[in-house]
């Protein structure tokens, strides 16, 4: 099953369109956000979701078709498979953290429910849109839009 | 029109499905990509995105009930309308520099079809998941997940 509405992205000269055909909908990020907390297994995500049987191997041969995720196998006779992210699947973790963060703040009143640290010390991440010229985080009101290379 | 598949995202304990409770359809993502070039008007908006009347008028009525835009009259006799981002849309920024970022990456061919620049200098920006307690970028294998303060 799909989304009611489709959007063709090459009618977008926009990258964002681009991401959104491969990840654009709300059950492929949460089971990208699975596979990044080492959730890996079909029966364990289809547990930790709550999403039928037939949407989430869908969904999982979409992020395959996209080499996003690979599936490998982790045990022989009868052979069962996991599911594991690729260098462009891993790519996608400082989106999903900026998305995390703007939950944690404008979402959630409880508190953050999961909170990402770095492994080797334990310290809550933050993340930023720098400037790498001025050496400084850049607000939303800074930042402007302008023809790339590939743009019409 | 709503996405064919609806997740309640109460039953995630997870800001990302919050996230995506208020952003998570194609359409709103690409509608605030417009808002955040400066594409402000329903008219503009409609035609820059080849959407359908009425699905814009429900997208952008989500996003004024999740306080993400609000409606400023631009005009009087006739009064006319125009659509901003609220602080908390403006927020999304960093989200959408990530998922932007990740489709040039992985999903261009041509290059960047847009590029975001630091109005101050032009140069182009980056993006990053940082620890502030080492200084240092944080790659997507040294982040682990732990409950936070609202974790059940």
């Amino acid at each position: 099953m799909v989304d009611a509405v489709q959007i063709d992205s090459r009618k977008f000269d926009c990258s964002i369109a681009a991401t959104l055909d491969a990840i654009g909908d709300r059950w492929t990020l949460l089971i990208l956000r699975d596979l990044f907390k080492g959730v890996r297994r079909f029966e364990d995500l289809q547990k930790d979701l709550g999403i039928a049987r037939n949407l989430l191997s869908n969904r999982l041969n979409k992020l395959i078709s996209h080499s996003i995720v690979i599936r490998v196998p982790y045990q022989e006779r009868p052979t069962r498979y996991e599911y594991r992210l690729t260098s462009k699947g891993l790519d996608l973790s400082p989106s999903l953290v900026a998305l995390m963060h703007w939950g944690d703040t404008w979402c959630i009143t409880d508190g953050p429910p999961t909170v990402l640290v770095h492994q080797e010390c334990n310290t809550p991440l933050e993340h930023s849109v720098n400037c790498p010229s001025c050496s400084e985080a850049v607000p939303a009101k800074s930042i402007r839009s302008q023809v790339g290379p590939g743009g019409r």
